[in-house]
């Protein structure tokens, strides 16, 4: 194997390929980034069994040469190793070269690294998805589910099946539901351009991480396949697969109040950055906890107090408020992270009763649900 | 006690203070931070008992108001909630207030934060330093002479006296010396304006290091004052007040060899970059030892080999070699940071044999050395 590459094209596809790299994977030649090269590009792959990434450097594209003089052929190269050394090589190019003794010769400028490569037989085959059954996303709306959703799954292995994003396909609906039984966030948009179904698949909440940070917002879509066990989610040069968590999601529709006893309106950036404050005297040694109380007259009152350390107290006035009057105690935390995942300026949110769970919604949007349940304080 | 403050002020100063104060003092009281308010302004206390750190904030200052409607006073908050809770006030000026109780009421906007703070009558006193003996030097001058040596002291407390900065004052020459005792760094510079001297005293590198990141580059300058047992750095708002390591610090300038045997002059950027990229395959277990040879046409070779990995070779043009031909290795982690710290375009390296310390200064530049002992590899 040999060629010469462009090597800012390189550290970007490195960089994807090692998300999905881990030092302490049971299988060591996972350790290793395979880099497969063929007459029209090359190909890096870096997978932990459970999220393959494979990342493409075509030849050739939009009339730049990104690859030349290359000869077929393929090997593994240490991760541990390999993505410092071509972050710090001296030229634009890299000429990478392997001989029959897996050796490898990476040359750029003055510089020559020879790294003992590992033969790319041994590397597992990724599985092939039929991409048949696909359906596509813009990049920037695929983003936009996940961030509203991944961070309210469970980081308990107690059920394993809540660390993971479940995700439906019906009726021209997707729709991505979270939730770590404390909380639960959902959104669901619909999806014109397909007449495929799937139910209840849960992909695990760290693959959509991942996921996340590897694409890049663009124009770009993305090509989504499901198969019992594997979800592939495909872009011009990027083939991320992931496997599917095992088990029953529970069915968590009657969790969502069907009416409600007391309604609010307000800003979302005036709430979250009261709440942000009182929780600054309600750290993990209390839980979180602050509690929100009607004022009546257009006004909320957000407190919470520490006897050792002291006590918060902040009126909001607020665009609405219509029924019972209410006091109610939550976690700061889980309160932050649903109105930081609602991105629209006015929330209204939905109680029905100090100890029933209550509804944060975008104003006017009703494919946004973040959902919480209130903490006891007495 | 009572005050309406500028918040962005405050941020400053109790960022500075926080430097001293260690989460894990001996001294429950140290956990916070004094809070003194005179007519003419607030200052600021943090101390971890080894170093101390005065802010202060005049009330008035170039015709601006920053504290105002003072009632004279002090108190002690809790350092672990007062610096988050100044740092999210919703408004650009903060009123502190505290009563006979000690509860300390934290005022901005809507917000309303109620802390138990501590009697200030308990906090420890900071000694006096008579500062009529003093010298003074810029900033950025005194941050140089910092950043040129502390890096090269001893992280063992092996020999407790090695983790300091080495400082003397004697003929108008101001002289930092660093040393682990497996390379030193010296820094000296004229002192024109004091005829005060002193010999040997020692700053904890751990000190020097809080001062460098306080200390602003700006065009003031910093008082600086001895006695026994500390050391005073005084700034227009500062004071820093550290104290000294007892015992005697090695006699160092016979470690420095007086001729050398083979002298290269080479671009610094170019040997930096050369040598962290042959570091890349000399990881910790392997010391990060690389070698140079060299080639006698005008060229050094730095290499590294580990077996397991692989290897590395890269040829250095250099500006000039004289002397005997040298093979010699050594550690590149010792060599990176006496390269960076010597910030010149250029250097020139003093070799006497591959077993003997190496001297590595600017060209044309004697006030600052690098002294590294090579590796013995075979």
């Amino acid at each position: 194997m040999k060629f010469i590459i462009q090597r800012d094209q390189l550290i970007a596809s490195v960089q994807n390929v090692m998300k999905a790299i881990s030092p302490r994977t049971v299988i060591p030649i996972l350790t290793g980034i395979k880099v497969e090269a063929k007459s029209h590009g090359v190909t890096l792959t870096g997978s932990d069994s459970d999220v393959s990434i494979e990342s493409y450097i075509p030849a050739e594209e939009n009339e730049k040469v990104n690859v030349e003089q290359i000869e077929e052929g393929s090997i593994v190269l240490q991760a541990k190793y390999f993505p410092d050394i071509v972050r710090k090589l001296p030229e634009k190019t890299v000429e990478i070269e392997s001989d029959s003794d897996l050796k490898v010769t990476i040359r750029s400028g003055k510089a020559e690294f020879t790294l003992n490569g590992q033969d790319a037989e041994e590397y597992p085959q990724l599985p092939k998805i039929q991409t048949d059954d696909s359906f596509e996303l813009p990049i920037d709306l695929l983003k936009s589910l996940i961030k509203q959703t991944v961070f309210a799954v469970s980081t308990m292995e107690t059920r394993p099946i809540l660390t993971g994003v479940n995700i439906n396909l019906k009726e021209n609906v997707l729709k991505f539901i979270a939730t770590d039984s404390h909380r639960l966030a959902s959104r669901e948009i619909p999806v014109t351009n397909t007449n495929i179904e799937f139910n209840n698949i849960v992909v695990p909440g760290k693959s959509l991480n991942e996921l996340n940070k590897i694409l890049v917002d663009a124009e770009e879509t993305v090509e989504i396949s499901v198969t019992n066990n594997q979800i592939l989610f495909k872009t011009k040069h990027l083939n991320f697969l992931s496997r599917l968590l095992d088990g029953n999601y529970p069915e968590t529709s009657r969790l969502i109040p069907e009416q409600s006893k007391t309604l609010i309106q307000v800003k979302t950036k005036e709430l979250l950055s009261t709440i942000d404050r009182a929780s600054l005297l309600a750290k993990e040694e209390r839980n979180n906890v602050v509690r929100l109380t009607t004022q009546g007259t257009g006004l909320i009152e957000i407190t919470s107090n520490s006897p050792e350390i002291g006590n918060v107290t902040e009126d909001i006035t607020v665009q609405s408020i219509e029924g019972e009057e209410l006091k109610i105690s939550f976690s700061s935390k889980y309160m932050i992270e649903a109105l930081k995942a609602i991105e629209y300026d006015e929330v209204s949110i939905a109680f029905t009763g100090a100890m029933r769970p209550f509804i944060i919604r975008p104003v006017n949007d009703d494919s946004i649900l973040q959902l919480i349940l209130p903490v006891r304080t007495y």
